[in-house]
C-alpha cells in the first residue's frame, strides 16, 4: 500500500508541470482519488477564471493517481484520450478534482474527474480519459 | 485584418499559461491557424517527452487563434469542451499546432487541431474542440 | 409532471429508431432516466454481442428523457455531441441506460450515460452528451 | 487486395443493422473510405432530419472499411470509442460518410469520418474514432 505522501511525490516527478504547480494529492484508494490545486495567479485567465489547461493537466494527474491506487504505485500506462468538458467558470481560487476509475483493463482503462473549485458544490468541469498500457513506465 | 504580431500577443495575454511557455503564432488566416510550442525543459516529463498539459493548452489557444483569424480579432466564445487522443509520444523537440475550423456558429463552434513535433510528418496528437459564444469577453 | 407512459410516447416519436426497437421509459425524475434496450435477435453482432449503433441510440434517448423530466416534457434542445467508450461486450440480453444530467444550461447542457447489461453490474459503456438548445423542437 | 464488393459484404455482415439499412461501401483504398447511407423514410425523425443514431452506425462502418483497407479484409479490432459533433441538421436525403484512418497502430487505431448529405459541401457531422485490438474477430 502507497502512502499518500509517496503518491503525491511520485506524481509531481511523473508530471513535472504538476509539480511546478504544486499539485497536491488529498486522498487515493481503492480506484479513486482527490486531487488539489492550488489558487496561484499565474494559472489565472483575464477575468479571473482558472486557466483551461490547468485544469486539464490537474484532471490528467488525479485520473494516475486514482490508477496507481489500484497498483501499489505501479503503472506503466499512459494517457490514450482525455476529453474535458467545460460546464461553468472555476473561481479564482484553489481547485478539486475527484477521479475515479470505471474500468480498469489489462490494455485500457477508463475513468472519469469532476473538477469543482473549493467551497463549490457544482462542477466546473467534468472529464472522461482513457490509458493504455505502455512498454515503458511514466514515472 | 489582424497582423501574425497582434495575434500573438492576444493569444500570450488571453491565456498567460501560453504566453509564460513562449507559444508563437506562425500563420492565422481564413479559420485556419499554425502555432509553435518552443523546446522547454520545464515541459518535457520523465523519458523526455512533451508533457499531457501542455499539448493540450498549445491545441487550445492554436484553435482560438483560427477562431480569431474568422473574426479580425473579436471573440467572444470560450472552449466549452476539447478532446485529445494521443497517437505517439512527442518527441523532445518544439511542438507545431495545426488548427482548423470546421464549423463557425453563431452559438457553437467546432474545429480540429494536429499536433506534431517539429520536423516530423506523423502527427504526435489529434484534437477536437467546441467553443460557445459566451456573454462576456475572452480577451 | 409528466407521466412515464407520455415519456415514452414522445421518446419513440421523436426518435422513431428508438420506437421501432421497442425502447422503454422505466423511470424519469429530477434530472435522472432509466431506459431499456429489449433483447432483439436484429440488433446484435456476429459473436452475440448487442451492436454499437443500438447502444448508441439508446443512450441518446436516455439522455433525452433525463433533460425532459427536468422540463416538464418540454425540451426544445438537440445533441450537440455524443462521446461512448465501450468498456466490456454487452450480452445478448436487454441494455438498461441510466442517463443523469450533470449541468442543466441555458444554451448547453451536459450528461452521462451508464449503459449495463440486464442483471450485470460492470457497465458496458459510457457516454458524455451534450445538448444545444435549437430553435426548432425536436418532439 | 479485398474487393468493393467484398467490403460491403463485411461490412453487412459485421454490423446487421447496417446491412438493414443498405449501407454502400462507394471506395474504399490506402486506410480511407467512402460509405453511402441511402435515404430511408425509418431513419427520420421528426422535422425531416436523418436520425442520430443512424449517423453514428453510418460512421461505425464507415471507419471499420477504412481499417479494413489496410488490412486486407482482416481486422480483429473493435471500437473503444467514438465520438460524433452534430454540426448541422442532415437533409432527408442519402447521407456520404468520408473515413480515414489517421493513426494505425498495433493496440489501438485512430481515425477520423466526416458526413455530410449527399450534394452538400458542408458536413453535418464530424466524428473521431479509436479501435482497440481484441482477441476475437469482429467478422
Amino acid at each position: 500500500m502507497i502512502s499518500i505522501e509517496e503518491m503525491q511525490r511520485m506524481v509531481r516527478e511523473g508530471v513535472p508541470l504538476a509539480g511546478a504547480w504544486g499539485v497536491e494529492v488529498l486522498a487515493a484508494a481503492d480506484g479513486a482519488a482527490t486531487l488539489r490545486l492550488p489558487h496561484r495567479e499565474d494559472l489565472l485567465r483575464p477575468g479571473g477564471t482558472v486557466s483551461g489547461p490547468a485544469l486539464m493537466g490537474l484532471a490528467d494527474v488525479a485520473m494516475w493517481a486514482a490508477l496507481l491506487s489500484l497498483t501499489s504505485g505501479v503503472d506503466e500506462s499512459l494517457t490514450a484520450n482525455l476529453s474535458i468538458t467545460f460546464l461553468r467558470p472555476p473561481a479564482p481560487r484553489a481547485v478539486i478534482a475527484e477521479a475515479r476509475v470505471i474500468k480498469k483493463g489489462r490494455t485500457l482503462s477508463y475513468g472519469e474527474v469532476l473538477l469543482r473549485s473549493e467551497g463549490d458544490e457544482a462542477p466546473c468541469a467534468h472529464v472522461t480519459t482513457s490509458w493504455a498500457a505502455a512498454p515503458r513506465r511514466r514515472a
